[in-house]
């Protein structure tokens, strides 16, 4: 992902290591988008602390912390199976989290090379993603996105916004309306903040906005990344999604979901059957510290939705876009 | 409206005059729902400051404001027609403003009584949308509301609020979900606040989680206030409600518009031909003085959009509830 800094743009990944594994960097994403300011795990506490902190976020970029963590403890001769044990705890319900530190604990004769092998693969997979997806970015096209599901979520290209990315190095020129994306802002933090490193035009605008946008024909395809594709083809992503694919069914316009095969669940039937976390109330109640509610109001804050396969155009994935009829052979 | 104060609930207007016209109070809406501060206005100078600085807002309370300065000034002696040039000026595009001064000019012999009788005539309608709608509410109904369409804004009872309060007072037990409304928050800070105070059972969820709770059942019916309806009974009102409207639609859930007569404009053909403003990007980029964005972001900022009739179950007005075909008739 590029990046700009005072002296010029860097090409950089979110997460990285340094000193033969002795150093874990990454940007600490809890700063942005006013401040970036990198952080370096010198042990695997530091490793844990980050992810619980949240510095880093996104299940990719998740998984890539942890897989460097077990590499830094293996080399700095720490007990691996207690570091493992450590970071595993950090985001206890992370798929991503559990599988990169089993891969690192199957592979730990050469831990560096094992845990970049592991990333890798995490950043080839989006490159792919990128490359598939934007074949179906035309000159001119105007894309709406939701949340963030770019680089500083999967440590580069990301899934939604890797597209992106490759349209505009292939020199098309493109519009993006990013939804802010109430109640964490990861799309006018974190999103726009991605686009504008990398020059490409984008409006920041409020959830409430881009169905008006849609109506108006301004919007000629919706984007955006998932956390899970069920057996049916339903997805779970943040919460919102379903409207914007609701909205976009009712003004013809398509709805992709971007993701790797590894996204697909197919021990659950239908996206009914995804149990939807709720989250605290501050998130909605309070923003930078102020209040915008009565302090005795009730808030209801659920972290995703699901959208059912009926509004989804297709999936692009690594290897290739499906419709939701192929879904199933491809995967 | 009740508010809760220290000593008790007190039942007052949004807006009222004191000391037989000398002076005009008000709650000074900038400050909720944080803190409930009242502002004096003591001569037609700072009649213009409340309509100007929003601590008023709302078509008809800004009318209700004006038709009192209008009275005060009259009653200290002042020029009333450089006092009506003035107020008129607070918010150039306002109808019911210049409505109000219009109507206090014609009939300036018993200033205070005039400015009552246009203030209630404003709230009586009000309350009869209330009776009207709130025959839609059954025991246990959910509803689910957008922006502030309350008593804050109409000096009392509200618009789409006003069908709550009587379905409250008539011993209905109710929820009401309250969006957000991004950019400004008028259903978090004003809407939530008027429910806490007429302890009506709500809960604050991001514009974003409406689809999810119309999706999963959670929802019976959705209640909004509109800024006009013109000829075709397309309707123009907060930004999102188009949102709202579409999603309601896809879930078979009635969505009902509430306003009195005076908002239809039959001058206006289609609500496409309506122009839409745009506002100023800080209201999106910043929230309480913090940066949510890229300073380098562009931001699009449109503050209506248009909710085509066909999405419309209901118009609710002083004069009964009225669906699409029998709206040219009725108005």
């Amino acid at each position: 992902m590029k990046v700009k800094r005072d002296d010029g743009v860097e090409d950089i990944q979110a997460v990285w290591m340094e000193d033969e594994g002795e150093t874990v960097k990454m940007i600490d994403q809890r700063f942005l988008p006013s401040e970036l300011k990198f952080y370096s795990a010198e042990n695997y506490e530091e490793i844990y602390r980050a992810i619980k902190e949240m510095m880093v976020r996104g299940a990719p970029a998740i998984g890539v912390t942890a897989a460097y963590g077990i590499a830094q403890a293996e080399i700095q001769g720490e007990d691996v199976e207690e570091a493992s044990e450590r970071i595993r705890s950090a985001r206890p319900t992370a798929y991503d989290l559990f599988h990169a530190v089993d891969h690192m604990l199957d592979n730990l004769e050469r831990p560096c090379k094992s845990a970049e092998k592991y990333t890798g693969s995490v950043i080839e997979r989006c490159r792919e993603i990128g490359e598939n997806g934007a074949e179906l970015i035309k000159e001119g096209t105007n894309i709406l996105t939701h949340c963030n599901a770019g680089a500083l979520a999967t440590v580069d290209f990301g899934t939604a916004l890797a597209p992106m990315r490759i349209a505009d190095r292939d020199g098309k020129d493109m519009h993006i309306y990013v939804d802010e994306t109430r109640p964490r802002l990861q799309g006018a933090r974190l999103t726009a903040w991605e686009l504008y490193n990398e020059d490409i035009s984008h409006s920041v605008i409020v959830d409430n906005a881009s169905g008006h946008f849609m109506q108006r024909g301004e919007i000629d395809m919706v984007m955006v990344g998932t956390d899970r594709i069920v057996a049916n083809g339903d997805i779970a992503n943040k919460i919102g999604t379903y409207e914007k694919a609701v909205l976009a069914k009712e003004n013809d316009i398509p709805f992709y979901v971007a993701a790797p095969v590894t996204t697909y669940d197919d021990s659950t039937e239908r996206g009914k059957d995804i149990l939807i976390e709720n989250r605290e109330d501050e998130e909605v109640k309070e923003i930078n510290g102020n209040m915008i509610t009565p302090e005795e109001s009730d808030v209801e804050n659920p972290a995703f939705d699901v959208t059912p396969v009926d509004y989804i155009t297709g999936y692009i994935t690594e290897k290739g876009i499906f419709s939701p009829s192929e879904l199933k052979n491809m995967f």
